[in-house]
């Protein structure tokens, strides 16, 4: 994947929210963006309604960014569907020999019209979602000194993903030999590999899980990628798929400051962070030791001065570490990965 | 479905564990059997082997039985594969006119063998698993009337839909009006309606079980069959998602006695049921209250005195209604969902 020269294609869905596929890109992967697509905002700085993206200005159409190889579908809307008013661009894109890149539900690759006109022009459709996973968890027991991390949270899109790449990075930079494990479109865009939980079969989600660590447990530490919520009413099964799979020995616990009812759901309340942990550490409890060792918050609706406010008062109620690695820094959660997996590996030897 | 005439097939699987779909029908719809058969068992009796069956014995072939019109898959073996030793039996009930009806992961309308055949013979190839189903859980409110009672357990197989189903009947005899709601190929063979919850895409548990309920909300009780169990490391992603997305009132716990270790992942150990109904209702009190109503305990491995007495030590220490009721009847949890559910009717008009 290293000489993709993307498009992203965010038109009429440029916020951080519904466009967080092309955020993470513009994010994690920017050297390899070269324009996003927006014919709502065409001219307007990137950064101003995505937050990331420096120095791009949204181009209107395909054809202002002709040196891309891959148009990259830079939405996750819920139920998965493309919206109508973008098939024109998405056919605009393989006239132009682009490859199409999409991890939504609804498949481009089952998409006769796409499918037609990709294999005339002979560029490729690619659905990161799709697979046919049909492996059921075993619990085959994974390698004792592999450290497994897992990230979770109060709801859906408030950091889990990016928590789990910036601790990956911050262990290497210790020295640490960390690997992150993707479990949703965006990661896998970003990593090239992982399982997309959320479109495997329900009784093959565990599996999935498991089948990721047991690619990946030759390194010292898995940040293993978590979805929705175990309080979120629609996605919780997912959540605890993973949760089952993976087996962590410690959970770091994402939330987003001022979120207070469930995203797509805004009639009802999402519990105390105290009580989400507990849930947590209840589920993650059953068959092996687990822990919530740190929080990682996600304050970008609140100013700076509150947001030091908030992280004081969590970190005193929790009694973990907390930070906002965007405005803080990653550093104390890198710190309670080390320590914990520190008294891990001594609990092994007693 | 009311003129099946079906021979079950449970060849080399004649056991009530792993021929699980076939000993349902032949407890609850008798009539409509006219054979089980293995070749292995032929001339023996059938309720030797699974328990249910009075009267038959196992015949040996296809031909020994010819007055049927449908060929039932009766095993729900893991993971979900036709054995290869079945398909020139499968071959022989499509030659002879018969439907072929499977709740089998592994699709017999996906095997093109099976497709040319049963169109050569004009008959019909059913897989009760087979769905398209992708509606995310919205959380609408149900009628706030209708109760719902989820039966849940400490493992696969022990007796959640055989537990639905009895109450089901016990309530419509006190003129309740009660439905079963199918979520496993079983039941939905059985009720001819329900959604096979273990096979949808992982995104869309909760969404399926909350139609579920949305098209059953009419009745005043609704018995909700449950799926695997929170404790079981492979399954309890679909038994969250079934959990979040009907959302019960009440919950009635199913356990076998004597078993202690997870099916399937027998180095596992299964906690103890206080542990087990203390998890069950952590996981459903998020949203709204809901309690644990009774005990659906399953002695078939043990004698008549022994249940006794665990029925009554179990009794006393969950402080609930505790019944077999294969062996003593049902009446004591019908009696707790009645109670239950005028409990739940009063709070309304408070």
């Amino acid at each position: 994947m290293s000489e993709r020269k993307m498009i992203i294609l965010t038109e009429g869905h440029s916020n951080p929210h519904t466009a967080k596929t092309g955020c993470s890109i513009l994010r994690y992967r920017p050297e390899e963006v070269v324009a996003v697509l927006d014919g709502t905002l065409e001219g307007q700085d990137v950064p101003e309604y995505l937050g990331v993206g420096e120095g791009l200005k949204f181009v209107g159409s395909i054809d202002d960014a002709l040196e891309a190889n891959c148009l990259l579908i830079g939405i996750a809307p819920p139920g998965g569907k493309i919206p109508q008013s973008w098939r024109p661009i998405v056919f605009r894109a393989i006239e132009c020999g682009m490859n199409v890149m999409s991890g939504l539900h609804d498949f481009i690759t089952d998409d006769q019209e796409f499918v037609s006109a990709a294999q005339k022009q002979g560029v490729e459709l690619v659905d990161v979602r799709k697979n046919d996973f049909t492996t059921i968890a075993r619990r085959p027991g994974f390698r004792e000194e592999c450290f497994r991390v897992h990230t979770v949270g109060h709801d859906c899109s408030i950091g889990k993903m990016l928590t789990a790449v910036e601790l990956t990075e911050g262990l290497k930079e210790r020295g640490v030999d960390a690997k992150f494990c993707a479990t949703g479109q965006t990661g896998i865009m970003l990593e090239g590999s992982g399982y997309p939980m959320d479109r495997v079969i329900a009784d093959f989600i565990s599996g999935a899980a498991e089948q990721l660590v047991l690619e990946n447990e030759q390194h010292e530490v898995l940040l293993i990628e978590g979805q929705g919520s175990l309080v979120h009413p629609s996605y919780s099964a997912v959540t605890l798929g993973i949760l089952h799979g993976s087996a962590p020995q410690a959970l770091i616990l994402c939330y987003e400051v001022l979120r207070d009812t469930v995203t797509g759901i805004e009639h009802v309340a999402i519990p105390e962070l105290s009580e989400i942990r507990r849930i947590f550490e209840v589920m993650s409890n059953i068959h092996q030791p687990c822990e919530v060792i740190g929080v990682s918050m996600n304050s970008r609706r609140v100013s700076e001065d509150e947001a030091k406010a908030e992280r004081q008062r969590v970190a005193q109620e929790l009694g973990l570490p907390v930070t906002d690695i965007i405005r803080f820094g990653r550093d104390e959660l890198v710190d309670a990965v080390i320590e914990a997996r520190s008294r891990y590996l001594q609990s092994l030897r007693i």
